[in-house]
């Protein structure tokens, strides 16, 4: 007997050009179950609860709703929070307050961390509901899934970038250095060189961050691709470090995790390039329009992310609870998949990196197998294209009326 | 009568998306001309001419040269080269070796300046021929031409990454800084407000390198836009500067023309607002990207690149010569032009800003006037989706024969 009562849907991390459509994937969907009385977005994640700041997602107006599934970065409102004891039970008091019986919570793997554990504090409470986390990143690092929605946009992105770039470097003769965003994963990095169609296309050296690069070796190889090529791309990831060195980064800041913030690393590689090879080199950072720039929204990352958000829907009303939704493939060309689960413990905190075995032997540059996983994701939308500017619906958040005492977060 | 012999062409300076449709533009025009027997790409501008690195543009097959006209970047190699009296001198010896009767030379205003040297001289000589200037540039400022080609599909692009961004600094309620290309010249910069089609929509501020800035001022601006709107976006170009100051830069380099290597501005913004305002500021460059991202080619930029190459060559079969192809508005909605002509002097070496009326009051932002200006040259090209990742044709460059002497560039 499915519980009845409201839903409440959050968007945590780094926003992607799909988040959303896992939102309406899952509102759209609720709407076949009258055991989901209303469905509330929370402003800014799990900052919106904490806060009782939520809104009524059914009194969106459907054509608002469409237009919101192909909006980039996350309409609710997004954060960067890692919840303590005091207040995960916060959320427990909101949930009750709210008759929330059904909690989707969309991010990384952060992200399902703070869904496991309010899943764990329900489970251990008299308030009976069901938590599923919805996948969400652009590094594509979650376990147990063949892939992350919204990776496959983010490396069309990418690919495509290089591929720009590679043809502005090649009229000049010169260099080009291109940073990729991806800390300890490079599937981004690695996705360039999808586009990468024959030998004398570019990029011609990759560099993820799962390798700590010998710095002769990197010049060694820098030097023989602009001799045989005639220019030079090289696409590194943000995340790229020389051996025996930590990571390269202009900037002394942290993020909200205590992280370095990172950026840099293709102006450092440049110029020492340049210096190395005495022939002039640029460098781009390809950097947040990696995750929001939706004129390149890939068409199987758009269903996918439809499909996590509805089945976590479909499965919470069956009475699933504390697993994270997963896409299973079925086949590449054309590509298809299925949506499967995997519990939440799982994937929490854990990191998928790329299989080395998936890196050429001198490890600049990825095997024809990592080819073959991204390249079906990239495939672009009909969708993206408009002949005029973009222009996004506006959401207007009309929060519900607390019923809770106003929450002061402990140091 | 016409003159009868070969014609010749170069791209100069910073590549478009473009520019490959003046050079397809004007190939696929001379094939109705019987007076012009062969037509030769310069490689690389006039390094090419220098090195009789020229190749036959007739031999390329039909389907590749359509498809060359959709690459972004110069296919035939460009430069940045100012020659001097020795190196126009051989460009002429070139030109007799090769019977070169159209000279054509594809660029921005110190391209056209080349282009009038080279005029001058073939005037004073015994070689009879045609020299013509075909514009380009995404800066956008060249005088005497509504707008240049290459400017409409880097303002599609730089308008549209405002877009993009705007939602992902909004998810999460912080700043985001956007540099973008212009050292003098704002109208890229001021292209980014032309997706600001209402209030709540971003950038809320941008500054053009027109005007220098008073620092106080500015940061007031920033924090009243982000208390009126919980978010902040500003576009800057990197020309940026304050007043009583130079130009914003990190980079100690200089380019090919002595002038100092920008790049870094929105970095240096981002954190003196962020130390302001205490909200997180990121920032992004967009770089290279501007000029090559093609999946943002603009229809009226595509069409007016072609028409310029197009009508370079049949002016000069009809005899004008020592001109510049310019683009006449004759209606915005729907946009349509004509071509006309100015005296390359007229255009070499000036620059064309954006006029101070064009900018509000406070100057951190653009006037209608402006937006109705540029808008039109915004609308994208069906042509640059594609389900796939960008794949380029290859040009194969046979180059002729050389019959002149090597030639070593006095110092």
């Amino acid at each position: 007997m499915p519980l009845k009562g409201n839903a409440l849907i959050g968007q945590s991390g780094g926003p992607t050009m799909v988040i959303n459509a896992s939102v309406v994937g899952a509102v759209q969907t609720a709407r076949q179950f009258p055991e989901i009385e209303t469905f509330y977005g929370a402003s800014h994640g799990i900052t919106g609860i904490l806060n009782e700041e939520i809104f009524d997602l059914y009194r969106v107006p459907a054509d608002v709703l469409e237009r919101i599934k192909l909006t980039p970065s996350a309409a609710l409102g997004t954060c960067r929070m890692k919840p303590k004891q005091p207040d995960l039970e916060r959320c427990m008091e909101v949930f009750k307050a709210h008759n929330i019986r059904y909690f989707f919570y969309n991010g990384g793997n952060d992200s399902q961390l703070t869904c496991h554990m309010i899943s764990e504090l329900a489970k251990n409470s008299d308030w009976e509901m069901q938590v599923i986390g919805i996948p969400k990143t652009i590094d594509n690092d979650l376990v147990h899934t063949d892939n992350c929605p919204g990776f496959g946009s983010a490396a069309r992105f990418a690919a495509a970038a290089c591929q720009f770039l590679s043809k502005d470097a090649e009229a000049f003769g010169n260099i080009e250095v291109i940073e990729i965003m991806g800390r300890n994963a490079g599937w981004l990095t690695g996705a360039t060189q999808v586009g990468r169609l024959d030998d004398y296309m570019a990029p011609h050296l990759v560099y993820l961050p799962e390798v700590k690069v010998n710095p002769d070796e990197f010049l060694e190889d820098c030097k023989a691709a602009f001799k045989e090529y005639g220019y030079l791309v090289v696409a590194v990831s943000e995340g790229f470090a020389f051996a025996d060195s930590t990571v390269a980064t202009t900037s002394q800041k942290v993020d909200e995790f205590g992280h370095a913030r990172l950026g840099g690393v293709a102006q450092a590689l440049g110029d020492m390039i340049e210096e190395e090879l005495g022939v002039r080199a640029r460098n781009d950072k390809l950097g947040n329009m990696q995750r929001c720039f939706s004129y390149c929204l890939s068409q199987p990352d758009l269903e996918e992310a439809y499909a996590v958000g509805a089945d976590a829907v479909r499965r919470a009303v069956r009475g699933e609870t504390d697993v994270m939704i997963t896409i299973e493939r079925k086949s590449s060309e054309p590509f298809a998949f299925e949506t499967g689960t995997t519990s939440l413990m799982s994937v929490a905190d854990q990191t998928r990196l790329v299989p080395l075995e998936w890196l050429n032997e001198r490890k600049n540059g990825v095997t024809q197998q990592f080819v073959e996983y991204v390249k079906p994701l990239t495939t672009g939308a009909p969708e993206a294209f408009q002949p005029g500017l973009p222009v996004f619906p506006r959401l207007t958040k009309e929060f519900v009326t607390p019923k809770l005492p106003k929450y002061v977060r402990p140091k």
